[in-house]
């Protein structure tokens, strides 16, 4: 049997710290047709070693060094849990999500570069080793293993992460229709330094209410008890300090609410801010009025309006030659 | 028409802090029998104001005073809210549950006093105000409105808590034949104490655990996950405070797990123990192994086998006449 010489693989935007879910809590966004994600191709090359061949990106600083890349970090992972790291790789990345935008970027291309890898040595890891390997470029960008987006990058939908057992994230239910309106900024902000400024410490009370509110989001999505859902969509851990490097914040979440959504946040470490709306209509309303706010402030933002991807539907191997 | 003038009502012992799920989780054992409960009976005087009649109890020291009463105080309550304070109550209480036991005793006395009161002035209060009359009995006892005992006892069920929105109690799944077995060392604790020794503070960590544990409690109840409950019942809050005060809590616990309990834990602020597991058999033998360390430790313990209360299944209004 002749093995593989070039894989592909996609996966898409993810949000991290859904509100009421800090570092618990994660979401896939529809990207069934590729249009928001990251595609990692693979190819095998004689020489050992990884390269990064190109990135195409209207970022521009990507790194090219394979140690200082999420794709070649999470492809140098697969090849040591695949006892190949004689082999030769040659990697090419095509982004399609920004540079610390809050968009899951670093984990979409980490996890397209697994399981291309993967694919391309034959080595049939599972899903929770791909996952391992994946949050090693996930640290690479973030300073940390949480995998409250390569969770949701790998296997779509809602997942529920129990940071006891993170390579084993728990599909919630995803409401049929439900859906994201996601705006980006144009502000960089580094996912360290946004750890960086969380409380070491919070309340009792803090602690509580936000458990409640997090175990009332799992009871709402299986009751799809919208009121409920509106509720509870209420971030008192990582909101507070974060929003003084998201100017608009405030009124843009209130543009969202006013056209219907559930709930309005921080997409994970920020910028991106994502509305969360019970249909595709919702969210396209919710999504011009958020952006309106970013463009009476005079802050250049894209707006991106999804379903949420259904469980299952996340990371996609688009092509083995 | 006549207004009725007597009325006696009971509701059934609880668990507060669920383990995972402190101040969030509470839960109503079976007491269809009323065998493990208590009875309020409230008879109509002709002078203003309420007095207790008599407490038939096995624990000596409950107040006969009815502002020092938690019946008298749920009592006082309802009058208030019916604009009845110039009626007359005489109240009998029969105590079926212990006093600063951890089973919820000071809830099911408020409860079911102010649904006897509720019914002898053919008030109608809803349910919601029948429980602010009850957490102000249950704040006599306790200190706080917490409302982690009486909502359980007075909905049935298991029930999640919003401290924000906390006389909205959520009824979850309680899945078929679930069963507790709940011991009662004899050892008298203040729940009052047992709240002021709880940190003030928790680490972000433990709370971000404790909250994926409380939402994985959650889904799990929902998909009847029994392996998923078995990881989740794990206290980061109550417990590390509050154990010293209740000898033998982890080899009882380790006797529970060791015969198929789910989990185990304090109930309330303790001193009760209780193993929640998926049937009665497995109640049947945890209990029975659970008493054994007790008596091997020289601590009497009564032990209590039931299934949990089906929602609904709260408090009873046993007779108007």
């Amino acid at each position: 049997m002749k093995h593989p010489t070039k894989a592909r693989a996609s996966a898409g935007a993810t949000v991290g710290n859904v509100i009421c879910g800090f570092d618990i809590l994660g979401l896939a966004l529809d990207n069934s047709d590729n249009s928001l994600g990251d595609i990692v191709e693979v190819t095998r090359r004689p020489s050992p070693g990884i390269t990064i061949k190109r990135v195409h990106s209207s970022d521009s600083g990507i790194p090219t060094d394979p140690e200082n890349n999420v794709a070649g970090v999470a492809a140098r992972a697969v090849l040591e849990r695949a006892n190949a790291t004689t082999a030769g790789l040659e990697i090419e990345i095509w982004k399609g999500l920004p540079l610390s935008g809050g968009m899951g970027g670093s984990s979409a291309s980490s996890v397209a570069a697994a399981i291309a890898t993967n694919s391309l040595l034959d080595s049939n890891l599972s899903r929770q080793e791909l996952m391992l390997c994946a949050l090693q470029g996930e640290n690479l960008a973030t300073g940390s293993m949480h995998p409250d987006n390569v969770a949701p990058a790998l296997y779509g939908g809602i997942v529920l992460i129990r940071p006891e057992d993170s390579t084993n994230p728990l599909p919630l239910p995803v409401p049929k229709g439900m859906s994201l309106a996601l705006i980006h900024p144009k502000l960089k902000l580094d996912t360290k330094s946004m750890r960086d400024i969380l409380p070491t410490h919070i309340t009792l009370d803090q602690a509580t209410a936000q458990s409640a509110d997090a175990s009332s989001f799992v009871l709402s999505l299986f009751e799809e008890n919208w009121d409920l859902l509106k509720k509870v969509l209420v971030d008192r851990i990582a909101e507070p300090t974060r929003k003084q490097f998201i100017p608009g914040l405030d009124r843009v979440r209130s543009a969202a609410l006013k056209s219907g959504a559930l709930g309005a946040g921080i997409s994970g470490a920020g910028p991106s801010i994502f509305a969360l709306c019970k249909d595709q209509a919702d969210a396209n309303l919710a999504g011009q009025n958020m952006k309106r706010i970013f463009q009476e402030i005079d802050v250049g933002a894209d707006l991106y309006v999804r379903p949420i991807a259904q469980t299952g539907a996340g990371a996609q191997l688009l092509e083995v030659s």
